[in-house]
């Protein structure tokens, strides 16, 4: 079920985080993080998220909206066995297709549960919605889906993770984003911005970021630079050193 | 501008990220949990959270399905003095008014910053759409904004903090949610499952998540019960911890 990108494109992607727990800040989200760098490595584009509650409607809504727009989406949380998770009949629903126990879900959780403890909520997690496609994992055992573009795994990090590894091969790959950092450390973010526009301008095809942190040992801003192509990229960056040393000397020449 | 809720209904409420770094996977997305646990603790329902690139017609979009949809639409990032910082820009255009220099936001950055200093790239902190109210921050000074039911806040984590708190007593604030947190070490989630439903149903009005763990030293699930109701949350949190006490012991007994 892998797919082709259209031409030169990239392949796109969004994470639809689904959990009640991410929007009542119990839960620090980190999956996002992974999957952002996952995809960056193996050259997809991530290009939004959203976090929805346990909500069948709200899920519905946002994957309908994403899996139209992106060549990729993918989904955490809410394939376990309680009341609360409700993504597989949420994604059936979205693409209107039956929903079911899957004899090769069940197989699987047998490999874990005895014919005993599979009870009704742990058969939940073999509810899989028809013509999908299963994807492993060798913690717990319950498996995600892969269906039409949509990749749905588990919120547990360490599962999902496991489940990365999984589909990833499968992913339409493209040339990996590459990044440098320049560190700017002791320049002021408004010392150099107008300098950075310019290199920006000048190197088409390379996204330049500045982000500023402020620590007890003063400022610390990192620019950083991102392309696919490796030869543009070491050019702004280069520029965006020179720039950061030239105004390092001017500042301490004034203190 | 404060606002009041309808009726008897909670204010809701929806995050916007706003960034390429949190993306490109560069960086690790802190604000929206703290965003949240503040609004839980106001009473104020976080519904929805969504992250997109520093990209204007991104931003546009997302913001206007969000501000039409939820009581505050509250945004991190993008407000700082490089040619990346382009919320202020994107907000006016959603919202069809004009941008330009704001003297009162001269006027903050002026504390910080001399006048030589003032360069073009930081006078850019002081573009703010016309009609927005100011959002003083202590540590930075330049400001964010406030327009229509959208609150613009810095994406440095220390900085937004500042913000939340300047515009914090001003939200329209309902009974706080209220949190129970029963420990459910050692009891399976597929084992409590069905029992937990069971509790879930009979006590509408309190939202009854479960959130498993794998750690080193084994299982380590949550059983998270949220209302505002306190009576209520009560009932269905001594009814959770009954129900796991009681399955602990049928467990212990088996081993």
């Amino acid at each position: 079920m892998a797919q082709e990108t259209a031409g030169d494109r990239p392949a796109s992607a969004a994470i639809l985080v689904i959990g009640d727990e991410i929007l009542s800040g119990r839960t620090q989200d980190v999956n996002t993080r992974y999957i952002a760098n996952y995809l960056a490595q193996i050259g997809v584009d991530l290009l939004e998220a959203r976090i929805v509650p346990d909500d069948e409607e709200a899920i519905v809504e946002a994957l309908n909206a994403l899996r139209a727009r992106y060549t990729y989406v993918f989904t955490t949380g809410g394939i376990g066995p309680t009341h609360d998770d409700i993504t597989a009949d949420a994604v059936a629903s979205a693409f209107g297709v039956d929903i079911g126990e899957d004899p090769r879900a069940i197989a699987l959780l047998r490999e874990r549960f005895s014919e005993a403890e599979l009870n009704p909520a742990r058969r939940r997690m073999a509810r899989i919605p028809k013509g999908a496609e299963l994807v492993f994992n060798a913690i717990s055992k319950a498996p995600g889906f892969w269906i039409g573009n949509v990749i749905v795994m588990a919120g547990v990090p360490m599962i999902m993770q496991n489940m990365m590894d999984v589909i990833g091969p499968r992913l339409a790959a493209g040339p990996p984003v590459l990044v440098e950092t320049v560190e700017a450390d002791g320049v002021p973010e408004g010392a150099y911005a107008e300098g950075l526009e310019a290199i920006a301008r000048g190197h088409e095809g390379v996204s330049v970021g500045s982000y500023p942190a402020f620590t007890s040992a003063g400022i610390s801003n990192q620019i950083v630079l991102r392309s696919r192509d490796a030869a543009l990229l070491e050019s702004a960056a280069q520029a965006a050193r020179t720039m950061i040393e030239s105004l390092s000397k001017e500042l301490a020449l004034r203190t």
